[in-house]
């Protein structure tokens, strides 16, 4: 039983002292390894790693080919600014040669945590000598766990470490007595700016859950340059996400008078306090159209744009 | 080169009793037939036909399963009302067999134009025994031909009619002096319900059109239950057109707290003079939000509803 530490009792200060402490004594003169997405609380971690750490924690970026426009770099020139290097690990050719050819949703996602962990990550883990490994998990997803909602793993059999021939790996969670709004606490009191606490959600299979069917590099650079112009022209809204996915089914366009059999993207917009239900945001016409001209514009193949009219549920938030 | 008859100039009962004389003095004390769809030109041909002919003119309503729901008994029960007999002849299976894994949008139209002519409307002409067959060309369709838009077709080659063999079938075209605006004064006065006049348009292809991908029983009455929905709700807008596609791609929803793989509906609802170019309505959410939940509630798998936000060009009216 882990014991919560809610967000008004936090004495930050003290935490952050306490968690810091506790890395060290674990990880002795060694070495330890963490994977930073960019989220709260991997950008959270990687900072209470670095304080107690310095040079001997290594942190990497892995870039799957998924992420949003230019996100990579701005992940790692925020922490460069923060003194924290940031390694950017290529892994693009891997990601996308494991979702070939993939189109359903569920195998979509074991394809990206597969080769995440298992092909990519785990050789990091493995070539680095690190035995300590810092993870971002907090108390929510220990409830989730439990209630069965999300999947647990054995960490390191999915890094393909067999525990008992590996003996002395180590999973260090310095925030899993903390819930959202504590990491948040702590985030700040580590020196994060407010954009990581800003951020709006974003998927772990990031712009692959944003394409319906095949996922290929041409496919996800497509729903990338949408989603460029709609988290550009819907930033101000103050809504709790927005996105852009590309559709498979192709309409019917004209492109200089001849008829343009082309793709189509679907915006959504959600009102929402805890994503568990959630209403499409009543925007403005004159914004919908904008949306829909600056796509159409900026994005090649592009005839046809909508917007999501349905709550969730029996709607999700994202489309696959 | 035919001499046009503009809707100022238009003298409708001078107009009405030469096409009646003209068609008179063409089928002698034959037969004639025509397809009657319920559009104004083939309502306006089936008034004066049945005017000149009587029960001479034998009128059809091919019932070919693409229809909105009650369409055939509304077509036929407004022009019984008005004492003209129309007969309705359940061609659904030879329609759905031709469409039959037909995915492409042109192989679509083409599958249901030669069904219809060819299959259908063939075997009747023949079978009746008419030569004379009446149609409800209008000035624009052959300006339209002529400019490489539509393409025109020898009726009797589609007939599936030799012309040489066949001597004497002749096409009757009375309304191919006017344009529109002609057609609805005439109509008018043969005595047509303002319900007729009031018809948003309707695609030859018709439900077929607003299914992407392939064409089935099932996915035909999965878009006419959506049809009947946004027609009712969207009726009062004054918008040019409205209307309900089924897409094919599968979208992620939940019901009973279960992920439910559910299929979407686009809305399409547009502002437009002349149909070649188009603007969405800027409907209020209120009814864009009324619309997906009742689609949802009336349709069954549909998880997900959004609306076209495009304009045409580079959308088109249609999706396919």
């Amino acid at each position: 039983m882990i014991k919560e530490i809610t967000a008004q009792e936090l004495d930050t200060e003290r935490f952050i002292d306490e968690q810091v402490k506790e890395i060290n004594r674990a990880v002795e003169d060694g070495m330890a390894i963490n994977a930073l997405s960019g989220g709260v609380d991997s950008s959270t971690v990687t900072m209470l790693g670095h304080r107690a750490l310095g040079k001997r924690l290594r942190t990497v970026f892995i870039e799957n080919g998924l992420m949003r426009e230019g996100e990579s770099g701005q992940v790692a020139g925020l922490f460069r600014k923060l003194g924290v290097s940031v390694e950017v690990v290529d892994a693009r050719e891997e990601f996308f040669a494991a979702l070939k050819g993939i189109t359903d949703p569920e195998e979509k996602r074991e394809a990206i945590t597969q080769t995440f962990y298992r092909d990519v990550f785990g050789r990091l883990v493995k070539e680095s000598g690190a035995k300590h490994l810092l993870q971002g998990t907090i108390l929510t997803d220990v409830d989730e766990t439990v209630a069965g909602i999300k999947r647990q793993h054995n960490v390191f059999e999915q890094l393909g470490i067999d525990p008992e021939e590996a003996f002395g790996y180590r999973i260090i969670e310095p925030l899993i007595q903390l819930r959202k709004d504590g990491v948040r606490k702590v985030g700040q009191a580590l020196g994060l700016p407010s954009e990581v606490f800003e951020r709006i959600p974003f998927p772990g299979p990031a712009l692959s859950a944003r394409v319906i069917g095949k996922v290929t590099p041409e496919r996800i650079e497509t729903v990338r340059k949408a989603t460029v112009v709609v988290e550009r022209l819907l930033k101000g809204t103050g809504a709790f996400q927005y996105l852009a996915i590309l559709h498979e089914d192709r309409v019917t366009g004209i492109r200089d008078g001849k008829r343009d059999f082309g793709q189509q993207i679907e915006v959504r917009c959600w009102d929402s306090v805890d994503a568990r239900t959630a209403t499409p945001t009543r925007l403005p016409f004159e914004i919908l159209e904008q949306v829909a001209r600056e796509i159409i514009l900026a994005v090649p193949g592009i005839v046809s744009v909508t917007y999501n009219i349905a709550s969730k549920p029996p709607s999700t938030i994202e489309a696959v």
